[in-house]
């Protein structure tokens, strides 16, 4: 179809889906882990499109920075596939876990080797990798994310760090357990700072949809003109989103949805069509999973009306 | 590209692929838990491709039958669906297992209620609920397998079927334990008779590629002219196929080949490309996850040589 | 003290004691998995004291037969010790579980391998020895617990041991885990018959009492003049008792009562004070771990006055 | 007997015990997680027993000091009854535990509550009870264990101390994940460095015989005078050991030697005959469970040829 109409069409389902889903907000629950997450303001919504044709189409509160927590852990996995290629594969798996996402047990049996970069213990893993190659590796990876995103305004919310920080014990546990078995190179703490900062990094659907750009356009990012990944390290990256990707309801999000993806107990979550779009949608009130309720109604609406699984 | 060109391509192709992974062959293990499998010849090795277009492309050992083992997973699982829907998710789950085909850990600590329907905790809760629907649920399953097939002369190997019943052990543990949580309607030992008759069936490259060929084409079977599943439904399989299709190795599956694919210890691998192709490969020594050696290697060399994954 | 100041003493003590924990029944629970235990009058209470010296003392419903339940695994053990020896612990150990009574987990890690003789694995691995032995291995056991006891009376209630057997999903999941493992070497169907057969024997306070005296008394029981087990084979059955006796309650029992006992769900626990007496309490309604709540209370008293702790 | 001959058969019997298990030494192993441990000379063996008349007995390097590591626990557990008597038991259990002394499985399936105080998680929650009720816990057990051991010499081994927590990654884990389930409520850092303090206390046979006494003597310590348990809390801490005192071997520990113990990974065992002595064994190479290899053995004698099991 034409790229007006297209984009006229573009807009006005984001619309429809936003009206559609709003009413689920109230019905799921705001991360309270730590107060800092606690505190958001519960009824916003907002989603942003990225075409590899560099137009972007908004949809409600798309321009607002929330908390990426979890989403982070992709870009930390793509600099570290940048600087360690396969090798990193040797310290984690890319299978899916079939545990809550920061379980012990898994990775007691499996000797200290975390199943995949997306269950807590493995991106621990991944910035102990990076720790080991960066002298500053939350700046690092704070000036990767603003060339990804096209935003030199990205910044990392310390509040919010310094309060993760405060509430490690569970990471801390699985950081120390991971050295029990000789799989943690640096200082367990310098780690766990690094992993807070990424973790707090605010970002907006715009921002991430942006940022997430080059995992639908071959590992080429279009805005920055810098090929961050191969095309075939890409779709390696889209395969463990689509099987690791939404903690322990990753297969329920392919059932439904049908795309590679990474959600953030900050409520957002990012989707890649492979070849066409990446797209990110928040709303902070989570499902039992840890996962974004209306977030996931949303993309599944998307998907359906536009006929976007990848299956 | 014009149709003769491609049609030669692919069999070039295929040739050439089956040459690479040849080598293969003596590097994995025959099954041999049961005697009837154990004494299959090893370096047997075929391919077969089947279009939406209705063209069958294959190289090797293509129109030999083999035991077709958790493959059949697929089919029990698209006649429960058939039959009674969105509502067979009461009974099991659809989402990655993170354990051995056969653990019963998670399975106790979940309740009795399996992951998903590949696993064979979960394959016997479907093979459960098709015994409450089928007064011969095997001879069913055959006559569905036949017309998704085209062909009339798929049977069930009754030596073979036998033989797993004699080895049922931890099949029955799996059954007793749901029975135990109350998700086990039928006779523990008619419904392993049956499950086992399924997992007995007899089929080749050619038959199995023809028969996951409505998965390629939105629940649509042209040669039958049967629409098995609605589009969506389609999806729904494939995506579980994705996430859970290859015992502990699906993530590893994804990773390299990018395709919904499920696997039997008899050596066969199915994979679909959406809108595209279905493709059986088959080769019976396995590696360390029980999938099938060089199949899985074939796959890999054709996705990345057509670009074939989804991601 | 003098005997007959001795026996009046321990008459009183016992109607002090009985009246003293009364006031429990009301607050536990009826063991209700099958209908024919179910349906027992809840509010029954009795004691049986037996001495070395051949004295029984008894107070409440002493003389009341009951289900004697996992109370039988005490005397499957020992006939398997005693015609096969040490060469049982091939097949299991003698470590505290740290489960629950019926859970897979444990014996699924240590490859169908059970914990002990008490838990339903280890039982059922100890029916499987004797069922090699036996002809009739239920009958054995049967005429066993007579001698045993000096009660040519007692009887299988074949009412409970036929509803066990409707109810036998967790032990036979259990059974046919562990002959996946190559640990069980007779029919499932058969030793699960004969396992039913032994819980369902009917006992007395004061038969159990009888019974358990050669294990006070060095292995020797007086009243049928029978060495059953050597002395030191007598020791270790009462340390595998202190150890594994009561569920997942052997350390709180270690800590409150200190004795070696062996509990069923019909609410009898027999305790041993080695060198001295046996001790039968009996109460249907159970606690949250499956012994019966005024029973461990009764004993705890016992000890505390009597001082009969062997810590 | 009279005593002079009760000595003398005493010594004789200690004498004749280690010449016969001298030959183990050379089949275990000694520790050798930290390099201060793996230092020592294996083929040391001591044995002192300390009778409730205050005589001691005897034999080998008996008067050797080395590392008693687990054995603190002990200690521990006896100080925070002390003065927290049974509220400690909302923190933990006294149940045995089925699983390795430092596995993370069960402590997160059971939220955070330790199985007992003797695995590594009970011993860490109970010196985090220690460190809420003295100003400097280590301290506070060097001079506790001085008085019970009439020694005013007993020290910590200070590198032991510093090499344990260079190599504490195991124990943190733990510890973050009890304070992740809230049952952690000091700085795990500073519980560390104080529980590593207690495990490095040097003793020898003749000093934790003596420092035992009590246990065997109704809490009474009579060389201080010290009444340091009620003759019920005695009890129970013997129960305690008697369960879950030797790691993943305390079953096989009553079956063979009947009881109440406590080994720990400098390869000291020691053991309690309530009502009559206590005795130390000290050898430093370990059977595959962790405990002294002789150690074990040299107790199965004593108990067998003096018939000293409790049961």
């Amino acid at each position: 179809m034409p790229d007006a109409l297209a984009s006229l069409s573009m807009q006005a389902l984001l619309n429809e889906i936003l009206d559609e889903v709003r009413p689920l907000i109230g019905q799921g629950k705001v991360a309270d882990y730590i107060p800092a997450l606690a505190s958001v303001v519960p009824d916003q919504l907002g989603i942003a499109v990225y075409g590899n044709d560099g137009q972007v189409h908004v949809a409600g509160d798309a321009r607002t920075p929330f908390s990426i927590q979890s989403i982070s852990k992709v870009f930390s996995l793509v600099q570290a596939i940048g600087h360690s290629g396969e090798s990193i594969w040797q310290r984690l798996g890319h299978e899916p876990s079939g545990q809550p996402f920061n379980s012990l047990v898994q990775l007691e049996f499996e000797r200290g080797k975390p199943r995949n970069p997306f269950i807590n213990a493995g991106a621990l893993v991944i910035c102990d990798i990076n720790q080991s190659r960066y002298a500053a590796p939350a700046l690092s990876m704070r000036d990767f994310v603003r060339r990804l995103s096209g935003n030199p305004e990205v910044t990392v919310d310390n509040h919010v760090a310094e309060s993760e920080y405060q509430h490690r014990a569970r990471n801390a546990a699985a950081a120390y357990l991971m050295q029990s078995f000789g799989n943690f190179h640096n200082e367990v703490e310098a780690v766990l700072r690094s992993y807070f900062s990424c973790c707090a990094l605010r970002m907006s659907c715009v921002d991430l949809a942006r940022a997430f750009g080059f995992l639908a356009n071959e590992g080429f990012c279009q805005h920055s003109g810098e090929q961050v990944l191969s095309p075939r390290q890409t779709k390696q990256i889209n395969a463990i989103m689509a099987t690791s990707g939404l903690y322990d309801e990753a297969g329920n999000f392919a059932y439904r949805v049908g795309l590679p993806g990474k959600s953030g107990v900050g409520g957002g979550i990012v989707a890649v069509v492979p070849g066409q779009f990446s797209v990110c949608v928040w709303s902070p009130e989570l499902n039992a999973a840890g996962n974004s309720l209306a977030g996931i109604k949303a993309l599944e609406l998307l998907s359906e009306r536009i006929g976007w699984s990848v299956f």
